[in-house]
C-alpha cells in the first residue's frame, strides 16, 4: 500500500518524521511505499543526511505549509499545495491509500471530510486515541474532531471505536462505557443520556453504561465515548498531570535521596516509556472515507514509525469495512 | 456564627465529620458554633466516644438521611426531613450562617438553589474547587453544579470565583482563563466563543484567554473557567490519574529497589498530604443567598475541620456581598 507522509507537520521538524518513515520501512513489505509529501529539498537534504535513498520511500513536493495555529478551513482554501491539502488530494485521486499528520490536527480533520467524505452511514467522523494507563489501553473518541455532538455521533464513536479496538488488539468484545459525571442511570447532561439509550439499543455493541472520569485509569471499560471537547480537555490534561506529577516527585527524590536519584530516574523513564502515547502511533481519524492517521504534534520518530504500522494494520483488518457492514446492521 | 454539618452524608460515616468538628472548635471563636444535623443518637453516641461535649458543639436531629445515588429533586421532595434538606432550612430561617455537607452534591446544589435562592445578579450558582497542583492552587468553577451552561453562567463564574481566590488567598487580581481545546482565539465551543467575548468586555476580569486541560498544572491561570460537565470530568479525572500513577510507580519502584522502598513511601505520602484534596476543606457553592460548602465524599476529619474555617473565611471576607456589588457594577 503507499502511504502519504506529511514531513512538515510535527514539532520536532521534518528530520524526526523522515527518521520515523526510515524506520518503519524495515518492517514494509516489499510493494509498500511511504510517500514524503513536503519541501522537496528539504527532504531530499534531510534524506541524504539520514543515509540516503530507500527504495520504499518516494517524494511527493509540497511547496507550502499549513501552521499549527491557522484556521483549518480558510488555511485549506488558501493554500491547496499544503502538504496537507495534497495528502488529501492524492489519498482521494487513489495515489495513496493512507494519509499521516502531526501538523495541525483541525486541518487534517477538515481536509479528510472535506476531500475523502465520510465513509457510507457515518454522520460524523471522530478522533478515536489509545491512551496507555495503568490499567492497560484505553481508546477515547472523541478527542477533538467534533465540539458539537449529537447522541447519534456519539452512539456511532461507540460502534466505529468498538471495531477498531477490535481489528487492532486481542479484545474480543470492547466493553464501551459514555463519560459523565456520575455512573448512576439519569445523571449527566441531554447529550448522554440520548446517547446512552441509543447504545442500550444496539446488541452489537458491550454498553457497560456511564463512568467518570477516574474510570479512564480504573480498567473499567476499553472504550470511553464522549463528545470531542470533553475528550481533548481530557487528553490534554492527563499529559499535563502524568508531567506534572512526575517532576514533582522527581523534585522530592532529588532533596531527600541524591545517592539514589541514578535509579530513581532509570525506573521514572521506564514509566514515562511505558505511559509514552509514541507507543501507541497516531490517532485514527475514524468515519471518513480513507484511512486518516493523526499523529501528536511531538510524536518522536519513533511515534511516526508506530502510525505507518497503524496504517498498515488498519488496511489490513478492514476496519472500514467492517464499519459500513456495522453500521447498516444497526439501522435494519 | 453558627455552621452547620451534615453529619450523615460523607464515605466515612458520622464519627469521622464528628471528628473534624472537634477538631475545628479548637479555632473557632467563643461565640461560633457548630451543629451537628443528623440522626441524635447517633451524634451522641459518637460524641461521647470522642471524649463528651464540647459547648460549641450542637446537635440538631434529622431523622432523614439521603443516599449517595438518590436522585436530588426527588429525594427532597420526599425526605423534608433528611440532613441535607434540614440544612437548607435551619440557613434559610436564620438559625445557621452556614452549611457544609460531604453527602450528595447534587441533593446539596438543589437544596441550595431551591430553599436559599441566589444571590441578586446570579443566573446560577456553581461548586468552585480549589485543586493542589504542582504548578500552585488552581481554582476550577464549575464542578458539578449546571450540566446545561450558557455563557452568561461561565461568564459570571469567572467573577464569583475571582472574587473568591482574592478574598481566600493572597492573589490580588487571579488571573482567569476559559479552559478550551485550543489556545488560540476561536478555537473551542459556541459557548467558549461567547464566553471570552462576555469576559474580555468587563475590565474588572484579568481574562487571560483560553487555555487547554494541560494548563490546569502549568501554572498558566488562578481560576479555570468552564462548564459543570467538563470540570466534573477534570475533577475526577485529576483524582484516578494521581492515585493511578503512583500506585504504578511505587510498584516499580518495589520491584526495583525494594532496599530503599521506607524512604520511598515516605516521600510518597509527602507528596499525596501535599496535594491531598482535605488540605482544602471543601468546595463554595459560589452565587447562592448564604453559605454553602460542599466537601469530597471522603473527606477526612481534616477536611471537614478544614471546611469549618472555610465557611468562617467566606463568611469573614464577606465574598456574597462582593459578589452581588461586582455582578451590578458590571451590568451598568
Amino acid at each position: 500500500m503507499r502511504i502519504g507522509l506529511d514531513v512538515m507537520g510535527g514539532d520536532r521538524g521534518p528530520e524526526e518524521v523522515i527518521a520515523g518513515a526510515l524506520e518503519a520501512c524495515a518492517l514494509l513489505e516489499a510493494d509498500d511505499r511511504v510517500v514524503l509529501v513536503g519541501d522537496q529539498a528539504v527532504i531530499e537534504d534531510k534524506l541524504s543526511q539520514a543515509g540516503g535513498e530507500n527504495r520504499k520511500i518516494e517524494i511527493h513536493h509540497a511547496p507550502d505549509v499549513i501552521g499549527m495555529a491557522e484556521s483549518p478551513v480558510d488555511a485549506l482554501r488558501t493554500k491547496p499545495k499544503s502538504s496537507i491539502a495534497l495528502l488529501a488530494s492524492l489519498h482521494k485521486s487513489g495515489e495513496l491509500n493512507a494519509c499521516i499528520s502531526a501538523g495541525n490536527t483541525g486541518a487534517c480533520v477538515a481536509a479528510a471530510q472535506m476531500r475523502l467524505g465520510r465513509l457510507a452511514g457515518v454522520h460524523r467522523p471522530g478522533i478515536a486515541i489509545v491512551a496507555p494507563t495503568t490499567a492497560g489501553p484505553v481508546a477515547i473518541c472523541d478527542v477533538g474532531a467534533n465540539v458539537n455532538c449529537r447522541p447519534l455521533h456519539l452512539y456511532q464513536y461507540g460502534v466505529m471505536t468498538s471495531l477498531y479496538i477490535k481489528a487492532v488488539t486481542d479484545i474480543e468484545t470492547p466493553r464501551v462505557a459514555l463519560l459523565s459525571v456520575g455512573e448512576e442511570e439519569g445523571k449527566g447532561n441531554e447529550l448522554v443520556r440520548k446517547t446512552a439509550e441509543l447504545m442500550k439499543a444496539d446488541s452489537f455493541l458491550n454498553f457497560i453504561g456511564n463512568v467518570e472520569g477516574r474510570d479512564l485509569v480504573s480498567g473499567a471499560c476499553d472504550v470511553m465515548v464522549c463528545e470531542g471537547f470533553v475528550g481533548n480537555v481530557v487528553l490534554k490534561l492527563v499529559e499535563g498531570i502524568g508531567e506534572g506529577l512526575m517532576r514533582g516527585l522527581m523534585k522530592k527524590f532529588a532533596a531527600a535521596m541524591p545517592d539514589q536519584m541514578e535509579r530513581i530516574m532509570q525506573i521514572a523513564a521506564g514509566m514515562r516509556e511505558q505511559y509514552d502515547f509514541n507507543m501507541y502511533g497516531g490517532a485514527p481519524l475514524l468515519g471518513v472515507a480513507g484511512i486518516w492517521i493523526i499523529c501528536h504534534g511531538a510524536s518522536s520518530s519513533v511515534g511516526i514509525a508506530n502510525a505507518i504500522r497503524e496504517a498498515k494494520a488498519f488496511s489490513a483488518h478492514k476496519v472500514n469495512q467492517h464499519i459500513i457492514e456495522q453500521l447498516s446492521e444497526s439501522r435494519d
